[in-house]
C-alpha cells in the first residue's frame, strides 16, 4: 500500500488534520499517512510549492501527496491530480504544482470531476481523500478526472539574468525554521551563468564573495574556541535542496535571531549576484 | 486492531506526547496512533470539546479517543471511559464529553477504578493508556470501571432564544487557524427558528444578511480579477462542522489578519441573530 | 521491526521532517516512526537532552532514537551511535547524550565512519537515517563506526551541594508547555541530602516549604469552589520525570501566565534549597 502525505495550511490545533486522517483510515485500513507540514502560511502558494518540492523526492515511488492549500472549488480554482516522477499529487490548480513542473514534466494531469456526486465545504476531506484512496487502491487518474495539458503557473519562479550575463537578480522565496533565507537561485542555474568568474552576492547592504559548502565552514577550527567568534555570523551556502541561501551560523531565535531578522530579509526581497 | 487518537493540551515541544506513544507501542505492537491536537489551550475544556467532537466522526467505528486535558485525579475530577456512537472516549469527567453527549446519547459510561494499583503523577500515561490498550484488545468497560449514568456538563453549549422566537443570542466558542470565528449556533438549530424569515446577524458593529454556502461565494467571478476586492472581506457561512461561522475570505494572519483580529471577536463574545 | 523516533530542532513547518520520514520508508517499508519533538530551540543541546531522556524510557526495548540537533559534521562535532538500556541513539557528539549517560552506563559507543561514501549537507537525512535503518535491520554498531569510550559532557547537569550539606544550589533546566519550571534537582538527589530535615526552597523572592505529591494537592476540596482561590497559585512538586519543579496550579498562558512568566524564572536561573 502506498504512502499518503499531507501538506496543508490547516495548522495543528484545529480538528481538520485529525478528521482527514480518520477519513483515510476509514477507506484504507492499512494506510501509511505522513505529515509533511500543516504550518504553511494560510493561502501562501509559493511556500507550499517550496515545501512539497523538497519533501516529495525522499518518498518511495508511488507515494500520493495531498496538498490542501486554497482548495475551495470555484470557477477559477479547479481540483487536479498529477502524476509526475512516479509520484501522485492532488491539489487545487492554483500554482502549487508549477515549481515542481518547471523541473520535471508531468506524466499526466487530470481535472478532477467527481464533484457532481459530492456536496462539500471541506474538499480536502470529501474530495482529495477519496481521490487519494482511489489511487492507493490502484485506480487510474482517468476514472476520477478528464485529462488536461497545462497547469496554472506562479510568478517569479526563475531569477532574472541581464543581457550581458554578468548579473543574476533573484528573490527570497522562503525563510526556514532557523531564519535562514532561501532564494530562487538554484545551484545549476548559478553555475551555468558563473562559469569560472568571481562573484559578489548582495542582499540589502550585506555582501558575500564566497559560497560555503556547509555552514560550519565559516569556523576556523585552528583557533581556540573562545577566539572564533563565528556564532551568529552571516554566510552563503547552497542548502540541502540546492538553493542559494543566506544563513547565519548557529542562528538562534532566542538569542541571536536568524539571518532573516538580523539582516532584515523577507520573502520577495531581492538578492543580486554580480560576476566580474 | 483499532485506532487510538490523542487530543491533549501537552503542546508539541515537551516529551509528554512521545512518552505516551512509546507506552502504547509497549503494550500494542501494531497500534495505529493518530494525533488529533496537542495545541488545546491549557485547561481549556470547551476548546477540547469542540475539537474532539468534530474530529472523531471521521474515524472508523471502534476507534479509541484519549483526551488529556485537566486529567489529574482528585476528589472532583474522576476519570471516565465512555462508549458512544460506536467510539470510545477516555478522559477526565470535567465537561469535555458534554458537547458530544448533548447530541448523541452514550451507550455506557464508567468511572475508571484501576487507580488503587497505580501511583502516578502522569495519569494520561499511566491510566488512560492502560485503559485504551485494554479496550483495543477487546476488553469491556466494566472491567476497568463502575457504571455511572451522568457526566459533568459545561455551560453555554446551547444558544439562547427569546420567547417571541425572533432572536437567537449565541456566543463565540472557537477561533480557528484562519482566525475564523465559530459560534455555538448550529445549522439545524438556526433552521428550526428561522423557518422562512429574513434575518440579520450581528457581531459587535458588524451586520450580515446572508449566509453563504462556501467562502468563495463572496467573489463575483464575472468581474475581472483586479476589480473584485473580495480578499479580506467578512462573510458568514455554516462551516464544515455545521456551526455558524463569521469568516474572512482568504484571511491571512501575515497580511490581512483573520475575522477574529479584524472584527475584534473573541471566545465568549456574543453573536445575535434577529429574524423579521 | 523496531521503532524509530525523531527528536530535532527542525520545526514543523519546513520540509525537513517529512523528507526524513520519506527516506526511512524508502529503506524500511514497514517502519514505525514516532515524532518525539521537532520544537527543540535551535542548537539548544540541554533542552534536547532533557526531552529525549524523559521520552525514551516509555518506548519498547530495541527502539532507535534519531536526535537531529547541531548535527553538521566538522572536526569537533563527530557523529555517534550509542547503545544504552537496550535502546539505540544516533546523534552528534555534542553533549546531548551526557544527561542520559550520567544515570545509565552505555553498553557501546561508536563514532560513525560511513561518511567517506556520503557527501551531504543534510546529515540527519543522509547519515543518521542510514545508520538507523542499518540497526533496524539487525546490523551491529561496529559495522558503521569505530568503538570509542567517552562522550562529550555538558555542564551544570548536577546541582551543587555545600560542604555542610545543608544547602543545594540547583538551576532551571527546562520550561514546559504550561510554563512550569523544571530544575536539575532530582528526587533521589534531594532525598539523599534532606534525610528527615525541614527545608525551604527559594527561587528569586519566592519561598516554598512544602513539596506536593501532585498539582491539585494545593486545593482544599473541603472549601466551596468559589472560595478556593487556588488557580494560578505557585507550588512545588517532583514532576512525572522526578525533577523538582516550580509550578502554578492550572497555569494558563492566555489568562494567568505560567510559573515561568509570573515568577520571572528562566533557564539557567538559580533555585536554592536550605535545610534546617
Amino acid at each position: 500500500m502506498g504512502i499518503i502525505t499531507l501538506t496543508t495550511d490547516f495548522g495543528e490545533k484545529d480538528h481538520f488534520v485529525g478528521a482527514i486522517k480518520g477519513a483515510i483510515y476509514n477507506e484504507l485500513d492499512d494506510a501509511r499517512i505522513v505529515d509533511i507540514s500543516h504550518l504553511v502560511t494560510p493561502f501562501n502558494i509559493p511556500e507550499a510549492a517550496y515545501i512539497i518540492q523538497n519533501a516529495y523526492k525522499s518518498f518511495p515511488k508511488g507515494s500520493i501527496h495531498i496538498i490542501g492549500i486554497d482548495s475551495e472549488l470555484n470557477p477559477e480554482n479547479k481540483h487536479i491530480a498529477v502524476s509526475l516522477d512516479d509520484h501522485y499529487f492532488i491539489c487545487a490548480n492554483n500554482g502549487i504544482m508549477s515549481m515542481i513542473c518547471q523541473e520535471i514534466v508531468p506524466e499526466k494531469i487530470v481535472e478532477i470531476n467527481i464533484h457532481d456526486k459530492i456536496e462539500t465545504s471541506f474538499p480536502v476531506l470529501d474530495v482529495f481523500v477519496k481521490v487519494a484512496c482511489h489511487i492507493a487502491r490502484g485506480g487510474t487518474l482517468e476514472v476520477i478526472g478528464k485529462v488536461i495539458n497545462t497547469i496554472k503557473p506562479i510568478k517569479n519562479l526563475v531569477p532574472y539574468v541581464n543581457d550581458e550575463k554578468n548579473q543574476i537578480i533573484g528573490s527570497v522565496i522562503y525563510v526556514d525554521n532557523y531564519g535562514n533565507v532561501v532564494t530562487n537561485i538554484k545551484r545549476k542555474f548559478f553555475d551555468n551563468i558563473q562559469k569560472t568568474r568571481e562573484y559578489e552576492i548582495s542582499a540589502r547592504n550585506h555582501k558575500f564573495k564566497q559560497i560555503f559548502k556547509k555552514y560550519s565552514d565559516i569556523v576556523n577550527f585552528e583557533n581556540e574556541e573562545s577566539k572564533r567568534n563565528s556564532d551568529g555570523k552571516g554566510l552563503v551556502v547552497f542548502n540541502s535542496s540546492d538553493y542559494l541561501e543566506i544563513a547565519m551560523y548557529k542562528s538562534n531565535w532566542d538569542n541571536l535571531g536568524g539571518a532573516s531578522t538580523l539582516m532584515g530579509l523577507r520573502v520577495m526581497d531581492t538578492v543580486t549576484v554580480n560576476f566580474t
